[in-house]
């Protein structure tokens, strides 16, 4: 089984307007709800491969409420950490010239039992492959305290990157900017070394169109799509590491993995929403990446 | 006792942010929660001027459950009529560029049974002057249904305004563009006079920075204020209404209702969030607007 866990629960809110204009007055046509947060859209991406995945996150008031209701509505396992909080929610303006807009509100702070209360529900679980998705909100503890034996996936930013090293985590996932943030190193297989050396078991970066740098302890290789795509890039991270956790719970071979990675990438932007993929894109797609070695 | 009614009721979220980029991913910095719809504010500002007031207001869902908690501690006085659909968000993106941008949600359908109900609440009760705010939301009847004997404000735009003049409203109080927009005629004493013709008692054009043209039965009066004020102009219009409102029930002459109208509008204007005022302001203003006699 394959856990994912989301310390910082979103509702995303898609809404749709004819154009986004500073200052303006505008009619939203069309609002959608879908539980997110990293994390859950992995949760939703693996569940739609048929894989046995469980979502692990914290819920709290009528928002919360409503995130738990969607995912049962989709079928997803969920185990929910409620919280005295309002889950925060993410606003994403869809304007008809095209443009994509996000409003993230800040998550609620999380007490220390709330907190205790996720390690705990992490650690009496005992997956094929662990992981640990998004930001963490005020007043969590650190990823490192999640992360136990078990493969694991650490796809977080900044400090929670940084501290979460510790807990040895099998797969990193930044992109480049990420990278370059936490490193202070602008070639990023100097700065994935450095990751390595910090305790990460293996560095996936990922490159946009120009698909997956993987920096991996038996070899290094480049996984790029036979197309460029256009389509909503939300959830094509979380679809990579969709895809790493499961190459992760078969132990497949790294270019393997990198393959699955870069096409369920692109099955992602042609999703309309974040978590939704594209199958035929998927399957079609596999045997069309290139995937090459790349020295060290 | 003055009612408001608002069939299309908000929760009023407000967000601040750095400043919005369309195409940008923001953090909001800060989220507020306020009860809203024009109905709504219009009873919290006369709740603050210790007027007798209850507002009537369609609620529906968690988010409906909100508005009503928030009118709770706020002290002011709520009819809720339950509905199946949940209650629509407005949401204000303020930029520290000083940039007001909202994005309203459409408003809930409201089903027959509903709207039946709504209307039989309004006509259970005989108030001293009854306020009409707003859009009416899919599935409503219309404002007309509404008006009874009792002294009237109808406060709405387009086809509801047109279709209200049926149920002879005492007062309404269109913008000067949402008067150009029913009328088809730029110069608003004689667009004025065709609603009049149409069923309005009076016309109260509220002319922003201008103040306000109240084209009566007894005379027309142009009210200035004596300085123009830089704030949150949300929630002004809903500020006049409530002096309207307040004026009617008192029976007064027009050019006092049109002085503290304008002097309501600016303490709203240098209120933070719309549905407060600046009682200071309203005091010391309502002795220096200037209002003039203007030919019919």
């Amino acid at each position: 089984m394959i856990l994912t866990v989301t310390p910082n629960t979103a509702l995303d809110v898609t809404y749709t307007v004819d154009g986004l204009r500073p200052g303006g007055v505008h009619r939203v046509r069309d609002v959608r709800h879908r539980a997110g947060g990293k994390g859950v859209n992995v949760a939703r991406v693996l569940h739609t491969l048929g894989a046995d995945v469980r979502a692990i996150l914290t819920a709290g008031g009528a928002t919360g409420t409503a995130v738990v209701s969607d995912l049962a509505a989709a079928h997803v396992p969920v185990a929910a950490v409620p919280i005295g909080g309002e889950t925060r929610r993410t606003t994403t303006v869809l304007a008809d010239d095209g443009s994509v807009t996000l409003l993230n509100e800040p998550g609620p702070r999380l007490t220390e039992d709330e907190w205790q209360t996720l390690a705990a529900a992490v650690r009496a679980r005992e997956p094929d492959v662990l992981v640990c998705s998004g930001s963490l909100p005020p007043g969590a503890g650190g990823y490192a305290e999640l992360l136990g034996d078990a493969p694991s996936i650490l796809d977080t930013s900044g400090e929670a990157l940084l501290a979460g090293l510790a807990g040895r985590p099998s797969v990193i996932k930044p992109n480049a900017d990420e990278l370059r943030e936490v490193t202070g190193l602008s070639d990023p297989v100097t700065a994935a070394n450095e990751l390595r050396k910090a305790g990460a078991g293996a560095v996936v970066v990922s490159l946009g169109p120009e698909g997956l740098l993987a920096v991996t302890g038996s070899g290094n290789w480049h996984a790029t799509p036979s197309t460029v795509l256009s389509g909503n890039t939300t959830g094509a991270g979380d679809a990579v590491v969709a895809a790493l956790a499961l190459g992760l719970s078969r132990a497949e071979p790294w270019p393997d993995i990198l393959r699955r990675a870069v096409a369920l990438s692109g099955a992602a932007v042609l999703g309309p929403l974040a978590g939704d993929v594209d199958l035929a894109h998927y399957e079609a797609e596999q045997g069309l990446v290139a995937v090459r070695a790349r020295p060290d």
